[in-house]
């Protein structure tokens, strides 16, 4: 993660850094993204609890609400924490109007302080996001009350291109509508620090570059942009079979062997977050012995279990019980496991479940 | 729980009771099953500190490690907890004998009386378990050594008919191995319980159907049979958007507006566990008002992103910004969700995130 910062802040030396870090950090913990990316300029996340965390582990700089408060009295906690808060729709724009109705003075005076508001704009994602007439009306609303306002549009295409609404289009309504009011701009995602760098502004906001992996779930994508991956998932052999031709494995017999074939039996399945809809053939990286660098990628055979997955080792005969095995990390990219199953690297890494044990190496 | 436990004792009145828990109570907390399960006549899982879990906790009946030891050390462990141990490989018989051999006479003794050992037989699953001949050399071995010896195997398609292995094939072939050997027998999982209920022998091992869910994944197999769903999983409307005809929904633009439409963005995303695979169209239900009651099913639109879903609720006008939702539940089966999305319900319920606020009741 340090590494993946690094090169982000590279790509963008003029501008400051949001760490998103919201689903526990894309799944590599708030323990973990707090000693990997302690060198970003703010932390950008969902949950008011994990704000409070990272405040009590110690972190003074800012920490954004990517989706603002979700009732009034959310704003108390703001306070005390010193938070940076999204404001999406005209109900939040009330429930803070109405909270400062309800605040003394001084109260008042330390919220314009401590809480930076950042209104984000509907540039035509279509999800959260206030449209043009609210934002310019909420901006007014909040800046009268007294607060700083700052700006923020999520782009829904930026991992790929000639798909509507482009990244052109949604900066142009961004511009048109924030053109003349004060406050710091924020717009680029992962894939527009690497592909759109004309959107980098004051803030930027990457996220699952952070993690090593791709914006648009093909490692092919980033093979060359110097990113590592932070998440290493790995397992071991823990039962084999040796089968002859037309045998089945596992559950609705969908692997059937076309030749003798030996199956390695791997401790990991769906309800570790191992994709259930991995197919026949998707790649798993197997030692061949002890050493887990000596091996290679055997496919897939047969459905995914909730514990256990099970792979075709017939062209790796000395794998054998014990053997470590790779699910993702640096020998396989989650991006490749990801594509064979139809999704892609960031559900992988928020789906790792609680009963996998977590080493965090700094 | 306790309504579907009943159910499933009443349909094998004169079998004992496995409660498959592993994977969390499939995602319903210990603490859950626990409470839900505790008139269940034994507790199988996979995780030795679960069982540890479970003995704190107070339950003093039987606890079945379902992969048995996956390290010699294993048995210690075993031996102070007091757990039935499934043995499905020679390597696992080789680490029994081996640790005899390093114990003293006193820790042999108190072995043979507090781990009983099930064999599991490959019967055609050629997942985990011995094959017919390392059947029988282990049982011998772990006879003569001193252990109570049970018989155990696992379905492949008991949720399918016309599927290879079937139910009828396994069954014989375990008949046919087990013949003459003294011991308890387990071969019913929760397809076996509602289908096949020649199988159901001295233990059975319901799973899915505890929570309610079908073993096919199709919940009209199971509308008949008086289950009720376990886990309920609610949230709200965070956020409204109206589209004009055309308009695109979320990352890649997926949902294009045929119409005027209202779209409602719903705190709930893939990193809560909410399936990423869910195409447009999958239901939610989403109340008219205050009132989850209330409502009716609405189409998702637009791709499943980390924290949030939108649905078209166009026909449901009076939805507004914090009416209730159910994602699955009392309302819509997680079967018809799962369905939806190309899985079935045991993954969506495993895959229910460690940041979903978790409320028991019992």
């Amino acid at each position: 993660m340090q590494h993946n910062l690094a090169h982000a802040k590279a790509l963008a030396p003029n501008s400051k850094t949001w760490s998103v870090v919201k689903a526990n950090g894309y799944g590599h913990t708030l323990k973990g993204v707090f000693s990997g990316l302690s060198g970003t300029d703010g932390f950008a996340l969902l949950d008011i609890g994990h704000a409070a965390f990272l405040r009590e582990y110690g972190w003074k700089s800012p920490i954004l609400l990517l989706e603002g408060i979700f009732s009034k009295d959310d704003l108390d906690e703001c306070l005390s924490l010193q938070l940076d808060v999204v404001v999406h729709s005209l109900k939040q724009v009330q429930w803070i109007e109405n909270w400062l109705e309800e605040s003394s003075g001084p109260q008042q005076d330390a919220a314009f302080k401590r809480i930076q508001i950042w209104l984000k704009l509907n540039s035509g994602m279509n999800r959260l996001g206030l449209t043009s007439k609210a934002y310019v009306e909420a901006f007014h609303r909040l800046h009268v009350a007294g607060f700083a306002v700052n700006h923020l549009t999520h782009f829904a295409n930026a991992d790929d291109v000639n798909v509507l609404p482009t990244v052109d289009a949604q900066v142009e309504m961004f511009n048109a509508v924030t053109q003349g009011l004060s406050g710091q701009k924020s717009l680029a995602n992962s894939a527009a620090i690497l592909w759109h760098r004309f959107t980098l502004e004051d803030w930027c906001r990457p996220g699952i570059m952070l993690y090593g992996a791709s914006p648009t779930g093909r490692y092919k994508d980033i093979e060359h942009a110097q990113l590592k991956p932070a998440m290493l998932l790995r397992s071991e052999i823990i039962g084999l079979q040796n089968l002859r031709k037309g045998d089945q494995v596992g559950y609705g017999g969908r692997f059937v062997a076309q030749r003798d074939t030996q199956i390695a039996v791997i401790a990991c399945g769906y309800a570790d977050g191992y994709p259930r809809h991995a197919p026949d053939g998707a790649p798993v990286w197997v030692a061949s012995g002890d050493n887990l660098s000596q091996g290679g990628i055997c496919p897939i055979a047969g459905r995914v279990s909730m514990d256990m997955i099970t792979v075709d080792v017939t062209d790796l005969p000395s794998a054998k019980i014990g053997s470590p095995v790779e699910l993702w990390g640096d020998l396989l990219p989650i991006d490749d496991v990801a594509e064979a199953s139809g999704t892609v690297g960031y559900e992988l890494m928020c789906a790792l479940a609680q009963r996998v044990p977590i080493n965090i190496v700094s």
